[in-house]
């Protein structure tokens, strides 16, 4: 997606620990036009049905709402992150490490929010590792729902989040493939 | 606003401790529609110049992205919940507490996204004690921001939010105000 890897070129920071900082428009400020034009990029490129969005707070919320609007307002999930003391009753959960910020959380999503035989589309903001979006596969398969698939706004191709994906046999679409950072240049696919 | 108020009446959970939980269309699913109609309803009440709008994650995001694209699609700023040990530089922080959660956060916003004089306006999902809001407004004033107003989608009106944000001379608008859960029973004003 063109205006958004210009934006990134622009905008992006590249930070010590292979670290790229999109605050301006995405994890911090949110700049709607860009996020809704990345909802409907979304829709052309995952042209299934799809009955419910899946994503994980907060960066990924706002991606996700702009999304839905492209399929007819279907509902948005939230993944929840939790300390392991704060777990609920009656809800899908997987562990995940954080890289960015080193802690363990559970993942957690509540059993009436999915349900079996739904289609469901996996959004977020970032794919590096892939924590977040094994959470939330893990999560989809507990529910015994059919995934349509995963996208991401920026994926860091280089990791191994990616692969791990593909070859579970997921459609994945990256709007934004980052293959390198390193000199503090970002260069994409 | 009515269409809201049927929607807690009709699947709002009044759960031990005081606690109003709308996790199926606010606070964990997501229903887009209805969020917009929120969106709209706010830019009805608000009825001015905004730059700006202010939330805090993870459950306002929505909320404000909805109600940016009533003002031309102004910028959307989410305040982050760090732990202490996590602050960033060059941020204007202020502490909360949850009593939803019992944790002790910093709330803090990235300078370079909050300017001078910039009229902001301030939108969450709940104010019951308005901790949130009262850092989000410490923090606009510590920006030296306009605080055009605060919109919150539902208000305990029982406890002491409400009254303390007014109190500061500040507009503030309620969709849903709550005035009572005794008995398990929702009572708006």
């Amino acid at each position: 997606m063109e205006l958004l890897k210009k934006r990134i070129l622009k905008e992006g920071r590249v930070l010590p620990g292979d670290v790229l900082k999109i605050d301006s428009f995405l994890n911090h400020q949110i700049d709607v036009e860009l996020v809704d034009e990345i909802g409907k990029e979304f829709h052309r490129l995952f042209d299934e049905k799809v009955d419910k969005i899946l994503t994980i707070e907060s960066s990924g919320i706002a991606v996700a709402v702009a999304t839905s609007k492209y399929y007819g307002n279907v509902p948005v999930v939230f993944a929840k992150k939790v300390s392991a003391s704060n777990m609920a009753n009656d809800v899908y959960s997987c562990k995940e490490h954080s890289y960015t910020r080193n802690i363990e959380y559970n993942i957690q999503v509540a059993k009436e929010y999915l349900n079996k035989g739904e289609r469901i589309l996996l959004i977020d903001d970032f794919l590096a590792k892939g924590e977040a979006f094994n959470s939330l596969i893990d999560i989809c398969k507990q529910a015994e729902c059919e995934i349509v698939g995963c996208g991401t706004v920026v994926c860091k191709t280089y990791q191994e989040g990616l692969k791990r994906i593909k070859d579970m046999g997921i459609h994945v679409e990256v709007l934004a493939p980052v293959k390198s950072l390193e000199n503090n240049t970002i260069i994409f696919d």
